[in-house]
């Protein structure tokens, strides 16, 4: 999972809070703190008539794209009086426990999701503290592996938190009902979708290429240019260069929005539809994979002369991938330690080329490069996997289009724990900010979360009433 | 907070597990493991029909102490086909993280509340496995400290427990609505409620003893002889020895069973009437004071020639004794991190000589014992504090007479965070097995705890069946 940023006109105050380095241990560390980074914009907040906290639990970026493509948060905040709070993740942006060295040695063990819930715990009540808004509701907000913590602080911190939006969490990847093979199905599915021939032909492409690539030195260079690569293809970067193309894919398919947005690079509209343009109505399919490929890296600007595969995609132990730079480190060692995605091509059910990835690939990997051996079970454990129908006031949304909705909450659970879809939406739309061009059902899926926030909010004074 | 043991006559079989040592790191220790030890009875499992597990969350002191100690779960065993796990607590028994070791540098930072939750979280997970009762309800037990993580086993992990019984558990130790002082005016209480002239005549015995001591040698040698003490007294041992002597008021008043029980020593039925035996029908109430101290230290038996004040009572972070031994050592880093206990006495409220225990006196012995400073604010937010009504499925007993119940859950919070209260009651007397000396409310008690267990072991077959 990674995801980038666009600006949006919502300003904030950006500050930092000494927070606990070990929430754990009280004697490895000592007192020692951090600086965490936090983004609050207070100009909404109805002290007077306790107004709720809407607090964004951060995930694997900086805050700054969070809070630029979370417009959902502000459209709602004045209506509820709410005090808006973004809370980056350590080990992302600038909330470095160890600075430059956070990625060495043991300062890498410090990376948990329990470290980053306590760090959340902790920081809501500082924030209640210092708005002296005690009574005041708490709502968290968090997309993909942010609607994971916005959910987990609903389960582990109900203390503290009165209700969640959990959007596109694929929180299942913590329990043994999800069959992980089918994450790049449901990639394959977009495609497919939109045009049966798209996806077949992605996948005719993939193995021409392979046999160009087979063929010797000329086929190699064939592709390197048809793909405007700065370096000339050998063997081994080869199987680099289709990982970099499958990484296109797995975005292209989580941001099909119905508008243009600015991540890595400008993203038209439907870009799954306009990936498929490529595929359909053309003589050369390898062209095909080329164009889609640069509509994700070059963007629609297509600035860039040619293509670094090893500059713009890292591979990981995510094989939906980690994106590139220091963040990329930390969602590595996080997929290596709790967080486990085991996703495999097969070319069969999926388009792409056939590509293993077992449990023991995850344990080598994760073992020579971090020195961590997985924890499955017990992030299954911790964090309730598939028995989660103790907890209470949560929506879990999901969309139609989103690769990752095969591992997230499907149906209703409970009166309080709701499930809802939205068969026209790429990766958490509902969070996005309301746009002319949304399909109908992401303004319902909306409308049902400010049901059920307002709910949350009436139950939580009622509570504190009687108390 | 100390339990010792008397022997019970249920056999058990001695397991030990190779457990986790740091489950919220996966860099410092990796993948070491220590032996936990655990205390398994499977004689009245009925596994056929998915029968309970009864699961005892072992606290401060050698699991055998607890199994010997809580007859109550062998008793509705049978009419439940429940097994039966009592789990050692780490850094407690025989399950030493770092062998001998354990008490050594920063190995004690793997001694928090924390850490002892994921141990019983990871061992339920595997009882499961090994006994093939994944569909099996499980039920927590626990008195006191050991109540207080029966509870958090259900706040935490929910996905896994269905219910508990927390009898005792003074789990508003963190939160900021007690008033600490209350523990020692809740001992004085059971001694005026015996007899007020008791209670009165103990606080004058204390001011009588401080003038025999500050009048110079001769006063302390009388006291040393009225006490028995195998060391001459001077004016630094004078204080400790108050501290020993307050000491056997906390047990006795805790241990005020209506029959004979076996802590430390012989302590004999309704020890606090015993003790204002000696304080009543007396001309020489220090001697009085000295006859209720022999009582607990050596015992019905009286077999101690003399007492060793230095031996039988260590000064720790915990005024309501940490014990002595290994244990006490564990129990004091406890205190010191996680488990605020600042009580004071003042001799006005309370019976006893004037003795503070501020936050910073706590924080100075902490800093200097261990190299630890108290994060109380941390126990308050991840364990809950007194915003615990999200939780359900929880029965909170507390006996009249326990000074603990000060802290306890006192009226029913919802219709399945149920209190109940037992007049006649010492500390967890519920959970100790049926005597024919038991007074009528606690046998209303356990049928109430009964009762609930039933109900949460059909819910969660119900829950079974609709998943």
């Amino acid at each position: 999972m990674t995801i980038n940023c666009v600006l949006s006109d919502v300003p904030y105050k950006e500050q930092y809070f000494d927070q606990t380095i070990d929430h754990f241990n009280f004697v490895s560390y000592g007192q020692k703190t951090f600086k965490q980074r936090y983004l609050l914009q207070d100009k909404w907040f109805d002290a007077v008539n306790k107004g709720p906290i809407f607090f964004y639990t951060g995930n694997e970026g900086s805050i700054t794209s969070f809070w630029n493509n979370t417009g959902f948060v502000f459209d709602i905040a004045p209506q509820f009086g709410a005090l808006v709070v973004f809370a980056e993740h350590r080990f992302y942006g600038k909330s470095m426990p160890f600075g430059a060295d956070s990625f060495k040695g043991n300062n890498i063990g410090l990376l948990t999701i329990e470290q980053a819930l306590a760090d959340y715990a902790v920081l809501i009540n500082k924030i209640k503290k210092t708005y002296k808004a005690t009574k005041s509701p708490v709502i968290t907000f968090g997309g993909s592996y942010g609607g994971m913590l916005s959910a987990y602080m609903r389960f582990k911190y109900p203390n503290l938190v009165d209700g969640a939006i959990a959007a596109s969490a694929p929180i299942y990847l913590m329990s043994k009902v999800i069959d992980p093979s089918q994450f790049f199905v449901r990639v394959t599915s977009d495609f497919k979708q939109s045009n049966p021939i798209c996806s077949a032909n992605i996948r005719k492409a993939f193995t021409t290429m392979k046999s160009m690539a087979s063929s010797g030195p000329a086929g190699l260079k064939t592709l390197s240019e048809k793909f405007r690569l700065c370096s000339q293809l050998n063997e081994t970067s080869y199987d680099h260069m289709v990982g970099w193309i499958r990484n296109a894919f797995v975005s292209l398919a989580m941001f099909d929005y119905p508008y243009p947005t600015n991540f890595m690079s400008e993203i038209p509209a439907f870009p799954v539809d306009k990936s498929c343009g490529f595929m359909v109505n053309t003589t050369d399919i390898v062209a095909g994979l080329a164009q889609i490929s640069a509509l994700f890296y070059n963007g629609t600007n297509g600035k860039l002369p040619c293509f670094d595969i090893w500059e713009e995609y890292v591979e990981c132990a995510d094989p939906s991938g980690c994106g590139v730079g220091p963040n990329s480190l930390a969602w590595d060692i996080q997929a290596c330690s709790e967080v486990p995605m085991l996703f495999s091509t097969d070319g069969q059910q999926d388009m792409f080329p056939p590509k293993p990835y077992t449990p023991q690939m995850r344990v080598d990997y994760c073992k020579t490069k971090w020195g961590i051996v997985p924890r499955d079970q017990w992030a299954g454990l911790n964090l309730w996997g598939k028995d989660i129908l103790s907890s209470s006031n949560i929506v879990f949304s999901n969309g139609g289009k989103d690769p990752w909705a095969f591992a997230g909450v499907l149906h209703n659970l409970s009166a309080n724990l709701t499930s809802v879809i939205i068969p026209d939406g790429g990766h958490h739309l509902d969070l996005r900010g309301h746009n002319v061009n949304d399909p109908p059902d992401v303004f319902k899926a909306r409308e049902l979360e400010k049901y059920n926030i307002r709910l949350w909010i009436n139950t939580a004074f009622l509570r504190n009433k009687n108390n």
